[in-house]
């Protein structure tokens, strides 16, 4: 057993954009396994936009990430030793330990994963993980799509967003459009994914674009992004549309509150409905292993991954895929 | 039976807050009777908010006015002349013909009322009408207001804010505030309503405010009102929070998009679910009415009348309701 390993720390609280200066990677001893602990040899660790607003020293519907401790978040890894019977040496796990090479966990807190063989681990940090019951969740049970619906998905080249194109698609979405930040993003979103339309929000305003793929309005948005991209959806929107707000990284590096929709009154006239959401509030991991594993393992819906090997690199991964320098989930090889 | 009657028609299309020269009062000749016709001579005449919304040339849910024809809205009425066996002559009844003394209906467009001794035939242009609908539909079917929420609705003196407050209070309320922009209004809310608080919102921040009087968070917010008073409502909500979006008074005279909430992320963080509604969507009426007329009857719900006489006073009073000159629904008395 190795007697230390490496995690990344958050030394300060990011103004705006993160920087490497942030954060330190640390050397750290390793603690004893107690009974009902095992070692877990990370594969890979998630970074994810939401990690951002842990940054901040504020509690929101999660603790903040402590300075100088290791910043918690999705990882898988595998069972190097064991001191719990049901997670014999080998065995492929899912936890929340985040940014390390190595974590000492309790049994209560790590979850078993049967890998398909034609599947990546790393895949359950993304389209069978928490960015996939994401989508699942957002767009079924908040924004309650329907057959025939029109929708709309912002950052729909990201973890999520490609998720909630696809699915909504085999589930009988009329139309399916999406917005990305680069023509590389939107041809992947049309030709590999299978988009009716996308577009470049940075070639013009949103809500004209928006207008220009989806002429006869949006029934639902599922709203990665926030700001500019809201207020166009709220616009665009058909009467009754229903919304699905999951973030906002258009200002999750804001240093300044960031102008909201002038279009407000429309939520009324167009009786429309906003929910927020959060995924951990959510059951429905059951049902969602269910219908996605086959799907995914089957090839019928597809999911990219931008990686990076390196815990050393973890950093700028992360400021890269608030940038979105990603397409597909953004993950950190730490291991083999 | 008389041969003319007086209408107020809208002449031009306000920019900004309505002056009298956008409308004109009218002498026109009344039809003859047709086979299931009537000859309804208005005892009442309602002015609401949403009209505003009508007198721009804009298709929304409902369709504008229309230019030099008689504005059309809710009115209480007593059957003068009838071709209709349904309808004698004396029937007391509710109609969506609007601004005007008397009016020639076909029977299928008017609704008997059946006015309890203890009551004035107005109430059904209010507290048992589109605005006690509203308040009841948006409190208990958009907000799905719970035993022990703590409710805000602003606008609370207006026709549908303080039924809101008070249904909340008999649904089982744990604390009901609302917002007014009178040091009298807040007054009549505490007083006579029986509001836990109530605040101007003239008197400083609405979130200082809203924070004071709602320090451990607002579960249901039912909203009148727009603008600076949904920021703070997003602001001081709990998690979970529902909010009923009815109106936004606060932007009717606006000439230009009027800023938004700069805290949309929160909708994400605490989960909030923002429903956009209109009355006339609900089926709910006979639940409304059995609830509510016993309790109106009975002086369990209170409600107030600001009364205009006179249609020569009817834009006068119009615009007064949208600047806030009235207490409980805004009534222009055309006939005994």
């Amino acid at each position: 057993m190795p007697v230390t390993t490496r995690e990344v720390h958050l030394t300060a609280r990011p103004r705006g954009e993160p920087t490497p200066q942030d954060f330190a990677l640390v050397e750290r001893a390793l603690p004893e396994l107690g009974e009902e602990q095992m070692l877990v040899r990370n594969l890979a660790v998630s970074v994810d936009p939401y990690m951002r607003g842990k940054m901040n020293g504020k509690r929101t519907y999660t603790d903040p990430y402590e300075l100088d401790e290791p910043m918690d978040g999705g990882a898988i890894g595998v069972v190097q030793e064991s001191r719990s019977g049901d997670f014999p040496e080998g065995t492929t796990v899912l936890h929340a330990a985040g940014w390390r090479e190595h974590a000492v966990l309790d049994a209560a807190r790590v979850r078993p994963v049967n890998v398909p063989e034609s599947l990546s681990p790393t895949a359950y940090l993304g389209v069978l993980g928490m960015p996939g019951l994401t989508a699942y969740v957002g767009l079924l049970d908040k924004a309650r799509m329907q057959r025939g619906d029109t929708v709309f998905v912002s950052g729909a080249a990201g973890a999520v967003g490609g998720i909630v194109g696809q699915l909504a698609r085999i589930k009988g979405a009329a139309r399916v459009v999406g917005s990305a930040g680069s023509a590389e993003k939107v041809a992947y979103l049309v030709d590999e994914l299978g988009f009716d339309a996308a577009f470049n929000y940075k070639d013009g305003p949103v809500a004209e674009q928006l207008a220009g793929v989806a002429p006869d309005g949006v029934d639902v948005y599922f709203d990665n992004v926030g700001g500019e991209h809201l207020e166009a959806a709220i616009g665009a929107a058909s009467d009754f549309a229903r919304f699905a707000l999951c973030g906002a990284v258009s200002s999750y590096n804001a240093t300044e509150p960031q102008p909201g929709p002038r279009n407000m009154f429309l939520i009324v006239t167009k009786r429309l409905s906003l929910q927020g959401f959060i995924v951990g509030d959510s059951d429905r991991s059951s049902d969602f292993y269910r219908e996605m594993v086959p799907l995914v393992a089957e090839g019928r819906l597809k999911f990219a991954e931008t990686t990076v090997d390196g815990l050393d690199n973890a950093v700028e991964a992360f400021i890269s895929m608030l940038r979105g320098g990603n397409i597909g989930k953004m993950v950190v090889r730490t291991g083999t």
